[in-house]
């Protein structure tokens, strides 16, 4: 394979006997040069398959035309749906998405954050880590000048645009579910302490057990980690109590199946003997043994909400990033895995 | 919020009373600056957080240190552990992960490649859409000297390296599995008949009938696309026919909730009436109702083949990516989808 040249501007300029300067403004599309000469350099680049250097044209207008995308996973149906919505916006606009994983990772979202105040990209949305345990990396990179905006997971000190979904209401409607269904011990699986919405949703589960005065005993909330075995051990032990709970609220996805293989390990049928909603995305919720009642996250609205708003402080200046809150509501969607028998 | 100003390497210089290209030479290691020097450097531009800008060094070095990664999805298992495979080589090497979205569109993959010839990227590893018909777009990206490699999804007429599972014998596998188990009507539901994973899978499958001697029927390939209520509505008029078939390999796992829902509302009862088997990473695979018998690819393990491949290119220039062919087997993971009754 013989790799063939890439044309640049110089090139370009001298086969059509122009100056440098007089190409770059042609295919900028300046009003300094006619439209015979703009029609005859963009022919000729076209004949000669020249493409812009975008690292080039980045330093002149400092626009990468990527956006920074820092999530935790993509093996989670929250995140995959939100970068669809995201991906729409940004396809839209002409731009990339640069999708950096954290992996849970505290040092992996520094990490990245670092690098991105280099101008690999125009601005960035981040759905922090479970890990991240204080915010002068997100604010040291907005300092920079960079646009960031927070989507699902937020750093409540942070003065700028978020999107996120109604967490405590969805705490509080999963728990007071359950308590219709006829559950009277019911244990919250959280994913981190330092999480905003991990929080705010066990809030909502708490003051749904006051208002329905169900005791809340401080054990009833489990702290899960971002390991599958881990949290299978950690659900096994939960319900191999003899005092165990007939009711358990998913925090996130990734618990769903530790706690099926757990009950059914345990002979423990669902939803008799237990009850179980999770907060999820799961396409095939409804074809697991039994279907799982889920709080659905509208997930796809989320990711386009954040990236419109992105691109709407890229256009104007003077856009105040820190005004823009939006509440997108969940959904309760009821199936047979908290059945009342 | 005010912009901090970005400190560049003449700021740099200023500030340490040196020439920029000292300056340069230091924070590149370079053997003709003391070491001496090189400390002061290092120390004061990490005291005025100088960030080195990718693009600068990119138009130097003509490293962007991102690689391309075009998929048609992210809501499909076998790619979210795939780009976890990716990530972990690419991190290791400093590099960041640009994953581009086809969304299964022809158009777009063309697109992006074209937009990835003009330095974007150092590398692309790519799984083609399954509406790609020709490979002009990806031959035209390999003659810019740009190294691509092909992960699960390939066009057999590129000369480059590919990295894929051993899809012939995996369709042959699920097949006998199937006639094993008494099936004698089998349907293969094929995503798309441009794409060799879905042609081999489908080799296999009829390879094993005429081995088993099962009679084949054209009919019993059955086409799916990339909608979901098209595959529904596809999938339930095949079972709801007189002639109906007793068993169904899914090449892909996205037919997998449109079957059972199929089989749900059709009154089937899988294993019993129809038996199901599908390629398919689905972690919550082994609770469904009832779990599924799959076909599971090495995903993670392709993804961090082909970015090894990849890193193993730019370091050494006369490697020929052509010679590099990698199959990795998949593995039959019997569950109840399949069971004898």
């Amino acid at each position: 394979l013989q790799a063939m040249k890439i044309i640049n501007i110089k090139e370009l300029a001298r086969e059509l006997k122009l100056s440098a300067s007089t190409i770059s403004k042609a295919l900028s599309d300046s009003h300094e040069i006619s439209e015979d000469t703009k029609q005859r350099v963009l022919e000729t680049a076209s004949r000669l398959n020249y493409v812009p250097n975008p690292y080039a044209s980045s330093l002149r207008g400092r626009k990468s035309r990527n956006i920074g995308l820092v999530i935790p996973e993509v093996t989670d149906s929250f995140f995959s749906l939100a970068i669809n919505g995201i991906e729409s916006v940004a396809k839209e606009k002409g731009y990339h998405v640069l999708i950096c994983l954290t992996h849970e990772n505290f040092e992996n979202e520094k990490t990245i954050l670092k690098e991105f105040q280099g101008g690999r990209v125009d601005g960035v949305l981040i759905s922090v880590s479970s890990e991240t345990i204080h915010s002068d990396h997100i604010k040291d990179l907005i300092s920079k000048g960079i646009p960031l905006i927070f989507f699902d997971r937020i750093c409540e000190d942070v003065q700028t645009a978020r999107i996120t979904t109604n967490d405590f209401e969805s705490g509080y409607l999963a728990t007071k579910h359950l308590v219709e269904r006829g559950c009277r011990q019911i244990a919250y699986l959280s994913i981190s302490s330092s999480l905003a919405i991990s929080n705010n949703r066990m809030k909502g589960y708490k003051q749904a057990l006051k208002d329905f005065k169900i005791p809340f005993e401080e054990q009833d909330i489990v702290d899960c980690d971002n390991d599958y075995i881990d949290n299978y051990e950690v659900i096994k032990k939960l319900l191999g109590n003899k005092k165990r709970p007939d009711g358990i609220i998913a925090c996130v996805e990734k618990f769903t199946t530790p706690i099926y293989l757990a009950c059914r390990d345990l002979n423990l049928s669902i939803p008799r003997d237990v009850k179980v909603i999770s907060f999820s995305n799961l396409e095939p919720a409804t074809i697991l043994n039994p279907s799982l009642t889920t709080i659905t996250q509208p997930a796809f609205e989320i990711g386009k909400a954040a990236a419109t708003i992105l691109f709407k402080s890229f256009e104007k200046k003077s856009f105040k990033l820190e005004l823009e809150s939006i509440v997108l509501p969940s959904t309760l969607v009821v199936r047979d895995s908290t059945l009342k028998v």
